[in-house]
Order: C-alpha cells, then sequence, then structure tokens
C-alpha cells in the first residue's frame, strides 16, 4: 500500500510512508527540498517519525507526548520506520519508533522514538500560561535569509524579538576565537527569540506538521554567541496540548512561538518553546538537548 | 553478580539489581517502603530504570537526557529491566530501557524508557536561569504530612511558596463537585512551587537519586483544585546539566526546585521543574506529562 500524496507542498511528500508486510513496518525517504547542513532538517524527520503512527490503523487517539533522540546523521535516501506498541489501554497506547538507514554495509539506527497517544475527555480545562500580548503578523516584516538552505524560506516567521543574526562561522577554537575578537559578544540578557511562523506555501496544520514546527527555533546558542559552529539537536521531547479536532480548526493560520535556553554547558544545552494559536490556544510545549563541539 | 547495598537507605535498597546472563538484563524489585497510591512512588521507579544503565560496563559518559513512559501500574514485587544500546559513538551512547512485570499470566511492560549518556568536554558555557533569591533552607519550617506515605516525609522539603494543601478526595464529578463547594477553588493565579530540599534521612546525590528527586514536585493540579482525584505521571523527561564530579560535588546538600504548569486539557497537564544547587548552579530540568481523571 503506498500512501500516495497529490500535494504539492514538500513536507506532504516527505510525508509519504510505505507501509511494509507487517504491520509497524514503513519504507519512506528523505525529501531534497529540507536538505540542510547535516542530514535533513531535523522537524521533518520528526514529522516522518510520527506519520508512521498517524498512518497506523491500530492507533488509539491523538498523538500526546513525542521523545525523539537523533542517534546519527540521516544519509539522504530511503529508510525504514519500525514502531512497536509496547502496552495499549482503553484510552492510551504507548509506541517505540526507530528510524534505520542502510549505510554502507551497515543498518545504522539514526533515529530512536517513544510516543503517547491518547484519547482525550470532556473534563475541568484550564490554561496556565497565557499567550504574550505582541502586534499581529500582518504588522510585522517577513524575516529572509536568501543563502539560507531552500527549507528555512519554507516558513514564514515574523519574528517580534530574537532573529537569527549570525555573523561568521567556525570550526575550531582558533577560528572562533577570531571571529568572536572580529564581531564581538552581542549585549543581550537571553537567548529569547518571540515570532510569529506558518509554513509557505500555506498547509492545513496536522500533527505532523506541528511536530516539524516545533524544531525552527533555531539553536539557542547563536543569539548569545552568533557564530555557527558544529551543533545539532540530540534530544527533542514534544508534548501536544490539543486533540485532531482542534489541530483542525488552526487551518494554515500563523502560531507564536516563544523560545528560550536555561543552561549552556560543557557541550550540550538545552533549550524550550512554547506555541500557541492566533486566538491564545497553547497547543503545544517542546524541549530540546542541543549538542556543540566549540 | 550480585550488586548488594549496606546502606541503610531506602532508596540504595531499591537500587540493587541483580545482573542477568545477558548484558543488558537486570532484575529488582519494588521497595516496600516506596508504595504509594497507585504502584511504587514514579521517581524511584525512574532511578530504578537510570540505575540499569549506571551499573553496565557498556555505559559511556554521564546521564545526559533520560525520558520515561510510565504505561502500566507497577505491582508491588519482582520487575525485569532490558537495555539496550541503539547507538553509541566516541561520546554520546543511545539507550532504550524496558521494565517488565510478570503480572498473572502476562507480561506487562510497565515502562519504557530511553536515555542518552554523553562524555562532557570544556568549551564555553554560560547559565542564563538564575537561582531564585529566597531564604537559606535552615530559616525555613520543614514539611510535614503525618497521614502521607512513609516516602514523601523521606524527603525534608521547606516550602518557600506553593505547599500542598490538599483538602478532600474525589472519586467521581460528583464527590469532586461536592468538595468544590465546600472548599472552593484557592485564590492563586499561578501552579507555582519554589522549595528546597533533599534526602532525610541524608544521602549522598547521585544521578538515580537525582532522577528520583525530579519527581517531588507533588502534581501542579493540586494547587489550583486542593482535592484528590485520580493523577498519575505519565510521561517525565530528566535533562542533567552536570557531570558525575559536579553531582558528587553537592554531596547531601539542599537544591532548590521550582515547578509549576502551563496548560491543563481534557484530561492532561504538563508540569516542568528546575534545580540548582545551593550555589546556584542549575544541575537539571524536567518535565512530565500528567493524567487526571476529573
Amino acid at each position: 500500500m503506498l500512501r500516495a500524496s497529490e500535494s504539492a507542498h514538500p513536507l506532504d511528500q516527505a510525508l509519504v510512508l510505505e507501509a511494509g508486510k507487517q504491520a509497524g513496518h514503513w519504507r519512506g525517504s528523505t525529501h531534497p527540498f529540507y536538505r540542510n547542513m547535516v542530514g535533513p532538517y531535523g522537524g521533518v524527520t520528526a514529522a516522518q517519525m510520527l506519520q508512521a503512527v498517524m498512518l497506523d490503523e491500530r492507533r488509539i487517539g491523538d498523538p500526546m507526548s513525542l521523545t525523539l533522540h537523533y542517534a546519527a546523521p540521516v544519509a539522504d535516501g530511503p529508510f525504514q520506520i519500525l514502531t512497536q506498541i509496547k502496552r495499549s489501554n482503553r484510552s492510551t497506547q504507548h509506541w517505540a519508533i526507530d528510524m534505520a538507514q542502510q549505510q554502507g554495509d551497515e543498518t545504522v539506527v539514526v533515529m530512536t522514538g517513544m510516543l503517547i497517544s491518547a484519547r482525550r475527555r470532556e473534563t475541568w480545562s484550564m490554561q496556565e500560561l497565557a499567550m504574550p500580548q505582541v502586534a499581529q503578523p500582518e504588522t510585522l516584516e517577513r524575516f529572509h535569509r536568501p543563502q539560507a538552505p531552500d527549507w528555512v524560506n519554507s516558513f514564514d516567521m515574523r519574528y517580534v524579538q530574537g532573529d537569527m543574526q549570525v555573523r561568521g562561522k567556525a570550526q575550531d577554537q582558533a577560528s572562533l576565537d577570531r571571529a568572536l575578537e572580529r564581531f564581538g559578544l552581542p549585549e543581550v540578557n537571553d537567548s529569547k527569540s518571540l515570532l510569529w511562523f506558518r509554513d509557505e506555501p500555506l498547509r492545513q496544520l496536522d500533527f505532523p506538521g506541528l511536530a516539524s514546527l516545533c524544531d525552527i527555533f533555531f539553536p539557542r546558542l547563536l543569539l548569545r554567541r552568533p557564530v555557527w559552529v558544529p551543533a545539532g539537536t540530540i534530544s527533542m521531547t514534544v508534548y501536544f496540548h490539543c486533540s485532531q479536532q482542534e489541530v483542525d480548526a488552526i487551518g494554515s493560520d500563523y502560531l507564536l512561538g516563544l523560545a528560550d535556553s536555561s543552561r549552556f554547558h560543557r557541550g550540550f544545552f538545552d533549550q524550550q518553546a512554547y506555541l500557541w494559536s492566533r486566538q491564545g490556544a497553547l497547543i503545544a510545549s517542546t524541549q530540546q538537548m542541543v549538542y556543540y563541539k566549540l
């Protein structure tokens, strides 16, 4: 069974997975549009992992908690996704998700993941974290990085605060020191970004698309020290605070995102982000641990 | 090989795991001291999962990112832990960890987990999230809940803000409505707790102990609606921002914890917490998704 996509949107093309003979076996491929510095944009790989569960007829409820570990660089080309239901009850399901690739003679696990899907119920509800009051996206300028990979400009991003101002690039301590001497450290008190964003071309929001959007907050390190160094997400968790219906209702409207960090420490830093609908509903919160070489 | 413990501390007794014949196979048991309402205190189960990797001679580096999914209630008695190294390179290792129990005729996966362990390096470091300035723990009163299970009082907790003030208990909507009518909703603007805490009796901090301490922040729902209802952690992530040496240096001193929540929505809410050493180093940040029935 091939889940073909007629959509012109590159994310829908990337989300095409072919079901294997056994339940939970899927084949897919990286998409050239999302090619990044090392392997594809991590948000799309996250979306592909989640898609393997979204397409599974055994699934109960909506995605609720997703954690992914980026174990090795994803090479351009085909991959396999294997999912396993570890535990299932009437309203909740626990999944393990692995992505593997044939790289030369070796089968490499490039990503491991766990997902909880759950049926939500009507019950007492309350949102504690209010959406920051900011100008509407239509009044703000769109952020462009002409020299960035294609996928970067497939998001319409409108920064209120903390856009990416990268100057220079370093592969080793000596070149980093030179760049910092030349450009200096920015005068910032935090690593906060606040921005509206959505897919461009427009795309109806769904859970894989939302997982992908959770990864658009560039490494916070670059706000503190605006020099590219080797760095990459190693662990990412997404909590979905919404049901399928609530995701559907967002359509292709802007989301507001707030990202910051708490500690950069000896090779790893965390970052977290919150995502609200334009109406102010918190629809996802997400955390990462990010590796940095220098 | 039996990793016996001479320590009188119940956590050290709970952390005794017996190695099986194959690498990554371990046997352990729940500890009666940590018995809770449904199954044991989740922090100790988390510590036991982590312990299976800490004891493994194949481990590289220190725990860095740990995610656990509480898949089914843990029954009193023995369990098995199975770990697998999914990917290993010179400085980073990706683990899968499952806990299973024989419950009647069925082998039940009660917990699934993933861990990244990593070697840290000397590099540019910076802490963004400063420790809140509060009174020293010695000047604050110790929190006591005489009717609570034993394990609750095995932590010396000194609240600056947001202690647990539970009144009444409900199993269904009618009894919840009655309790809320009788006691009313508290006048709070957030679900924040700020407290000093440590093990009592004292215990030298280690990574399993730190994982356990990441779960002492009671369900934030109880600050918003101080009536016990069926609720429990379903997903928990811990980011460790410290090396073994840095953990060792803390000894048995107090940690400061700050916990809050962002959204309670249709059966699940998130909560997050930060843990600082008394000297102000952020040593862990942690997130949970928590199920609530009413």
